[in-house]
């Protein structure tokens, strides 16, 4: 039953985007569980910007991963072999399995995946953490209501698209910021946005008065850097600013940027405030039920960025989210996993 | 009854700190109340560091000063000559008159002040905007509970030191950062705040680790730039950060330095929200009631820096807020005034 255990782990804390020395591959026999813990074998993993986070040294709102552990990241597979009286091998769960082919688990954080509701990669997706993260950012923190205007950055990345579709739901005016014309015809053809801004065009502030003339009453980004500087410029009175993340900074090799423009929010009486979706673990299933809803009624749009290959891939396809690749959730299918 | 109207007009936008040469100074005859109006004789100009920023050009919360306008300021003064109804010669009222010896008004805006409640400069200081920033900024959007730990930057400012003073009437541990120790040793000594850190010895970031071991609950920010960065990295879990200034930054000749730690309000489930006292004004009232009574118990001090000039000194007497002159309330009272 058992096979090779191949994993990354982490070989040093990477200045600037992570080099293929940061990693360290290495094989090892896959794990027997012990008493009361499950082996699965991984068949998709997430790969989430929020990972280059984890990467660096110091004080967050998780550990940093260790050098020579293995890499963190959420991950979708199958149980091999079960000695857990709740688990089954067949079963379909979803949990931080790390970037490897096997894992164990006593089953904390885990989740079984309804493949009813949604095939399995949308379980990474939609209705996984990516989901839940826009779900709760935009709706508890965002609090938009109906005729707001709500912007988005990142917007054709994972979570901003989600973030978008919902704020469309709410019956708001959305604009999204992405980069290329191939990502804003997406967001603006098949998601429903009103607008999308693509800021490699470089007209971000031009474009942003155009398309929210009476300001912005909830911006939920994704990206820091020049444009949130150039969102704060627009803020709406007693806007919301969402801070999910921010791609822009996450591999600068100096100090990160601040936004320069922050004393809008005084101006405007406008909120900053960030959130992690784990402080609402609570509320998830009321979150995915509604998104599965919205789902098969075919309000919500679900997109994955699927890229099957060998785990030896990953360093590599990791870095298609700093590269703006991807469009929607950047997968790895992992080889010899039926689709 | 007519004298002569001297004037501090606006001559240029500064870069950087305020110049001789943005400033003109003019002689007109005092100006004569049309019916429905009043003339003000000024005895009290309030000098705040607000003022710089309504010298920039651009949007802002009020538009900014015009070029050969008379400089905006609250100050306080007795009515002279009445043709409103409900004003009468002798009056003492405050309200933005500007920086000038004469005002002309209609009433809007302007309150009348009760002397059996304080000395008239404490009407400009704690029972004037100056307190009603604090009172409001703390409470409302920082919304201290007993026994957190407050910080205020500008701690012994006219703003920050009734900020912190009002957290300690509510049970919070206080935590002030001013300039010098003179100024510490004032707040730790005479006003009650739990410590003090001299930013200008340079260990804030060393000392708010010792004076906040549990982290910063609310931070009451009037100086942005390198403290608040400092601060930022010491939130506790759902701290308020309260932007209430920014005085550091407002004579810049670069651009603005924005709080490149703001990713902290993620990490913690924090927020940073502005505010302005003007949106406040159906409690004024309230407030002010609530602030007369803590002075008159003796639970609030009142401190006003009054320097006693003419008109003339304004442009030097401005330039010790941004020096770090003053103490509490800076004030310029006006030559001849009876005190």
């Amino acid at each position: 039953m058992t096979g090779v255990n191949a994993q990354w782990r982490l070989a040093a804390r990477p200045v600037g985007l992570p080099k293929p020395t940061d990693w360290e591959y290495a094989e090892e026999p896959a794990p027997e569980p012990a008493d009361g813990q499950f082996q699965v074998q991984l068949e998709y993993l997430s790969l989430d910007p929020a990972m280059r986070g984890w990467m660096n040294e110091g004080r967050s709102y998780v550990p940093p991963v260790g050098i020579g552990e293995v890499m963190r990241a959420g991950g979708l597979g199958r149980i091999t072999n079960s000695r857990h009286r709740d688990y089954r091998a067949g079963d379909l769960v979803s949990g931080m399995f790390g970037i490897q082919r096997y894992a164990l688990s006593d089953g904390r954080g885990v989740s079984r995946v309804d493949e009813t509701l949604a095939p399995a990669p949308v379980h990474l997706g939609v209705l996984g953490m990516t989901g839940l993260t826009a779900y709760f950012g935009l709706l508890d923190i965002g609090r938009p209501e109906p005729g707001q205007t709500v912007v988005v950055s990142g917007a054709a990345g994972a979570v901003g698209n989600v973030a978008g579709q919902i704020a469309r739901i709410k019956g708001c005016k959305v604009i999204g910021i992405a980069g290329g014309s191939e990502k804003c015809a997406w967001l603006t053809e098949d998601l429903g946005f009103d607008a999308a801004i693509d800021y490699k065009a470089g007209e971000v502030r031009a474009e942003l008065r155009a398309h929210a003339p009476d300001g912005v009453d909830v911006y939920f980004d994704n990206v820091g850097g020049e444009i949130l500087d150039e969102v704060l410029r627009r803020l709406a009175r007693h806007a919301r600013v969402v801070i999910c993340g921010a791609i822009s900074q996450y591999n600068a090799e100096q100090a990160p940027r601040g936004p320069a423009n922050y004393m809008q929010l005084l101006v405007e009486r406008s909120s900053m405030a960030g959130f992690l979706v784990f402080d609402y673990a609570h509320r998830y299933a009321e979150a995915i039920a509604q998104l599965a809803d919205w789902l098969n009624d075919g309000e919500l749009v679900s997109r994955e960025d699927i890229v099957g290959a060998g785990i030896e891939q990953f360093p590599e396809v990791f870095l298609r989210l700093f590269r703006g690749d991807n469009i929607g959730k950047l997968i790895l299918q992992l080889d010899g996993v039926q689709a």
